[in-house]
């Protein structure tokens, strides 16, 4: 009988031009799944080709990163765009990966929202139907990472396409099931091996527990970490130790072995 | 038996934004197959999805017309740029307008390069191989469209990819084959039956006509317009009127009623 | 005795690269005062200069337009991002402006937002402030330009700024004083003649008149118009007409024959 | 009598967004003079602002650093521009620095071009025009720093700018007084003692000394020193530190003390 398998993705490819942010070489050592960023909040081609290649040399799995347009805010100011063009530049950027990542020789299998736009798209119906339209308009099988029980994995499952519900290793959860705001008591986990147990935990049970103590079971298949500064990557590095010790086979939610379909 | 088939291309989508330029509905009813701009010299993923979808209700082929990345000079400006970072450039821009043609239900067949980026093609080696990797990596299925006899035709060949020999309808061809310089009397032709008589006779012979009256046979498979302007758009409908006469067959170049293979 | 005067004023220089908006060079022989997009949602350092010395060569005053770092939007779009952002922005393209217009031999006299970003000063006492500190910061000289009654009047206010009053020759007012939401019946007048009539009423009595028939006084020392079509033009001409009908002074608000102080 | 002043210039601010380049608080510590990125290779309002602030705060010099409209390329790719659109792309720059500048309660005393802008002012007599037009036409009593005898300083000669004479700390230079081509053995110094005592002969006999032995007379007013990692920084404090040594006074070359004029 095979081990129970899990994810662990994160953020890479966050530079653009000179600059460069994260220790991109490092994660690749520790994750399954990268989420590259697409040329809209942060990457240029350069640096997608480059990452695609990289993972694709360590059997990382590649996703679309799709965020704003919005390089200098890094995709972080929510702006007010109808629906349709956040469509419209959500595909852009996805297809643009996947022409980047096929001149590495490796195909895209997922896409993850970036920064205000995954927060938009969690909070209101009409950015996650864009979302959702925008990843079934370029190709059904693209895998969409979501937060369990909110409005993009809805949007999702309307549209039919396969869904990978993630926990946070570095966040509390609010009642509600959201994450807790970062600026409550104990909303960000700084040591790293509380957060090790806590996805642990989570993993095992296959459940998120609020700061209120409730257990809210929900599917878990990719646990996000970040690789920002050292202590993220320390914290990184203890969750995919924490996961391997409790038995649990380490791979992209997406088969990565399949031969490109493009 | 049926008729020999000639395409007439033009690009269109070179609006940004709330600009727009050229009469994109009138030209669509003239050409066979549309260049559309990618972002990145002109064109944002709204202009690009509904450029696809205007062209695929009339039949008219989608091609990528990636150019440099310089919005405020429109892709004219030639910028030293590393050939790699040219590949990826392009990559990326056609992986968008896949992307974004999709949306629209419609897809990519072919690729023609823009303003100084395709004068480079034209000259430079390694320019040309750059765009031939970058359409090859991203399908070499992609059909390039190429002026006879010059760098981006040989690099096209080596790669393997399908070309496109395209003539001028409104320029003169100097004694190599390459268009005669805009600034040499009679390099561009401002008189549309003239245009069009000179497209025939090139589509008839299979062969240009040099400014000094010499006869280059070559394989013509498309012929570019413009409709930047009345005038333009006049040019384009009378050659389009006089190929038909000539009892050519006004169709893509790349069989657009095929599947979508993404 | 000298007529009392009244300023015109428009937006200028609202292409980009390539591409142009509404007919500048007929606008120049109407207002009195341009406001010259700067650059973040529309204008380019040429634009900037060309449209600078136009207004100089016309005796236009020539105003700096800063708004939202949005091309693709035209500045439309709200963005959430924090004042000490804005500020800096506004700022930015203030002193960008200066120096286009000192190429041009000319100078900048005042500074009015445009789109999502006039529309947030309005309503947003922090942005307003923001707006107020970037105009001071660079040079207490400079007008600002306002709707009467709303936040970003009080913030210049408090600034000791120099306050420019405007009222809309085309939109109907609120019972507040706002204008009414151009979704209303009757917010938006296209008849040039009506336009021109309720314009010289609102400059005689200094006073606006609610879509309900309040009557609120208020300063009024220019009247904004638009350019961007043949009917807004015709609009625009009307107006003026007009008010030198009524014995008006059409003079840009701030004196333009001044020496430049840079 | 008071001892013979030198200045030592560095490029500052060159992040962008979320991103940073270069230890600029180490730097401030160092240098007299700061080259403050404006926005089109690198810089936005919020870093030129605090730039300009920190650098006010420690009395060092503000200069506005000019270079291509290329932030992915970081200014460094050669771009073929008329000389028309390079002069008001400068203007600009300047310009939008003042008024961050001011905003940070300081002023901007000097210009020196960047990166592939900075050599083609050196090789070219149009660009060279182009930017001693672009400082005149904003203000001329802005210093321009020039290599000397080059085309930049002749230039500015022409146009009746202040000039300053600079020298590099980590480059030879070759017979005719311009750079050694990096490539060449020996072009680029990595030691830091090596580069300071060559600094302080070429400050003191007011001359360069080229890789074949020559000496060539010029004035010298500033030293470039770089601070993108620790060991340039080592550099920069040892050039300090030994012309400390030698009894210069290290001070900007511009009198930062006077009023602000604008």
């Amino acid at each position: 009988m095979s081990a129970r398998r899990i994810d662990l993705n994160a953020d890479l490819g966050e530079g653009f031009g000179p600059w460069r942010m994260g220790d991109d070489a490092a994660l690749l050592d520790i994750v399954t799944s990268a989420n590259v960023a697409c040329g809209f909040h942060a990457g240029d081609p350069d640096i997608m080709v480059e990452t695609a290649a990289a993972a694709l040399a360590r059997g990382v799995a590649i996703g679309a990163h799709p965020g704003f347009h919005d390089l200098r805010g890094f995709g972080r100011n929510r702006i007010e765009e109808c629906p349709r063009r956040l469509e419209r530049d959500i595909a852009y950027q996805i297809g643009a990966l996947q022409a980047c990542a096929a001149l590495a020789g490796a195909r895209v299998t997922h896409v993850k929202a970036h920064g205000a736009l995954a927060n938009l798209s969690n909070e209101d119906e009409t950015v996650a139907a864009a979302l959702a339209r925008a990843v079934a308009g370029v190709d059904r099988r693209l895998a969409l990472v979501v937060m369990p029980g909110l409005a993009a994995e809805r949007a999702g499952e309307r549209a039919g396409l396969p869904l990978v519900r993630e926990i946070y290793a570095d966040r509390a959860y609010a009642e509600d099931g959201t994450l807790a705001p970062r600026s409550g008591p104990g909303a960000v986990i700084h040591d790293a091996d509380e957060a090790a147990e806590r996805v642990a935990r989570m993993v095992g049970e296959e459940a998120v527990f609020t700061v209120g103590g409730r257990r809210i079971p929900v599917a878990i298949e990719t646990v996000c970490v970040h690789g920002d500064n050292p202590a993220a990557l320390a914290m990184a590095r203890a969750v995919r130790a924490r996961l391997e010790r409790a038995g649990l086979s380490l791979r992209p939610f997406a088969g990565q072995g399949a031969e490109p379909e493009r």
